[in-house]
């Protein structure tokens, strides 16, 4: 498939170019705090921008590493002019201003690292950085968006005709293309995705992508999962991961452990999709869980669901243990948790 | 403890006269769907307008049961002076209305039949129908009250200085009481209460109560028990429950047997607080799930959640096995959720 067939695949929030894009000397993409109910974009021009565009959620999953990558080469066109000492210490700056957004997506700040050494050789070199910045995001995109076709192709393989599916949070690109090749091979299928608290990208990203692209989708409330799960209405879970340590620690939004708990309990299999496990991530030890402002708790699309003045608490992560993993689906096949070691580190 | 102390050790919404009262000819009870935003008291003068605040949520949890059986007295004021084959078409017509307001609790359908006892006792005796079902109500009224300080008493038993708290949706007074003997008692707790979606009993109901009786209390969204549990903070699970089967499957709202997974997974014990299992609801198979309006999935306090032509479900209770229950709190003692038959059959 090449990438505008796939791209095609994709429902609007997918979309390559509405992930995140860098035009006109800006980080564009799509606001995912607003999806679906109005289809705006923020447009970012310099880090400080980017990266509160990050920590407010913007965008999440999929998105924070273009546009911190994207935001990189934005950099390198405003410093361009300036001696490469000064250069060298703005990126640093930019980078670890980047990697502080959101501690437990480590595949941004692995990818900044990468970038890293794209600009110490480019300034090196004399090259243009902002020039050499880009093509290497755009070819490490295309990159990825293949192994999210081979991912679909293996995640596809799994599902059978009938199969209720339980996913959680926002899947993204390798789910939805999954979907849309199972749907493709004419199995019917129908898809349960809890809301996701307190964000809601169950309900206002992961519905409205499924409903987009033809599959059956209906949404239950966070504390529903194991209810749905006991009536045999699901066979199937699959989820994205923000983190898969080496040792098969599998951390994603908060709620899909106890989903695998759930599903574990009524014999059915749990699979998540990822295009590589974090080689500086060696176990459960290393991860770190980023705790947000509890008052985001507290409000759901900006109206309160309680006092101001009670308690709350908001751990954005949490942390499956790899023998509740039926199988990680990467780029090199549907692979034990227990091996990753192999492929990634 | 007397009536007088054990209504002054409750939270404004579980006092006697804010649960539900009989005045003026009008049944009051506070309205719990604007609470704590707001203290608003629904006033309902014929049986219709009772049934609808049930359906509609404005009380639930014990709620309900004294809103049905002072609507049945309300009634008997207004049919008094009518012949006695009228009045009996018109009790046994409001029953079947008031049952039909929630299916699965089952503990107001078995009121509602004793009430139709008083009735036909005060009918045949020619006495002041009114009267004698007011006085009844009341009279099990106090022996509920009564039984709650027992249960509370068992229940701040199971409490040890310094332990986390779990619990799911309100689980009322026996809860509210447990915790605040507990409190009395020296011990220093800490309740985490999910939200309990879509119409966030927890953050809206049980939070305030407890925040109110001055234990310290966290609000966390239903995906968040697991990983709370996970990370120690969990030392015993509590709720109600709406509905206990005699062979000891606990029915309440959805999430409960989540979190009982999760807590189990955990090595937390589970502990329910009923009054009574139902011996006319012996197993599984004679539980009736109410499903209900899937819209209601897809607002939070009003504000959509989604896109309208998303498709929701909405089953509003969930079933916990026997063997996940550590212990069922009751005026008898903390039972074994297999002996049940014996205290209730």
């Amino acid at each position: 498939m090449n990438l505008t067939e796939i791209n095609n695949l994709l429902p609007f929030l997918l979309r390559r170019e509405n992930v995140a894009r860098y035009e006109g000397g800006e980080v564009i993409m799509c606001d995912r705090r607003k999806y679906p109910f109005e289809k705006l974009f923020v447009h970012c021009s310099d880090v400080e921008s980017s990266a509160q565009a990050i920590e407010d959620m913007v965008t999440q999953g999929g998105g924070p590493q273009y546009v911190a990558l994207y935001t990189m080469a934005m950099l390198a066109g405003q410093v361009a002019d300036r001696s490469v000492q000064h250069q060298e210490k703005a990126f640093i700056k930019a980078r670890d201003r980047l990697v502080a957004t959101r501690p437990t997506n480590t595949s941004m700040a692995r990818h900044l690292d990468k970038a890293m050494g794209v600009v110490k050789s480019a300034l090196g070199n004399g090259e243009n950085v902002e020039t050499e910045l880009l093509s290497w995001v755009e070819s490490i995109r295309d990159q990825s968006y293949q192994r999210h076709v081979t991912c679909a192709e293996f995640g596809s393989s799994l599902i059978e005709d009938g199969d209720g599916i339980l996913t959680m949070c926002f899947a993204e690109t390798s789910f939805l293309l999954t979907l849309a090749l199972a749907k493709q091979s004419g199995k019917d299928i129908h898809v349960f995705t809890p809301e996701t608290r307190p964000y809601l990208q169950g309900a206002r990203l992961t519905a409205p992508s499924i409903h987009e692209i033809g599959v059956a989708v209906s949404i239950i409330t966070d504390n529903m999962p194991t209810h749905v799960l006991s009536q045999g209405k699901i066979q199937k879970y699959f989820t994205a991961a923000d983190l898969v340590t080496l040792d098969g620690h599998v951390v994603n939004k908060i709620g899909t452990f106890q989903n695998v708990l759930a599903a574990h309990h009524h014999g059915v299999p749990y699979f998540v999709f990822t295009q590589s496990a974090d080689k500086l991530k060696p176990d459960r030890s290393s991860i770190e869980i980023e705790e947000r402002d509890p008052r985001e708790i507290k409000l759901c699309r900006g109206t309160p669901t309680t006092l101001q003045e009670i308690d709350a608490y908001y751990p954005a992560f949490d942390i499956t243990p790899p023998h509740f993993v039926s199988g990680v689906i990467t780029q090199f096949g549907i692979l034990s948790a227990y091996d990753l070691k192999r492929y990634f580190g």
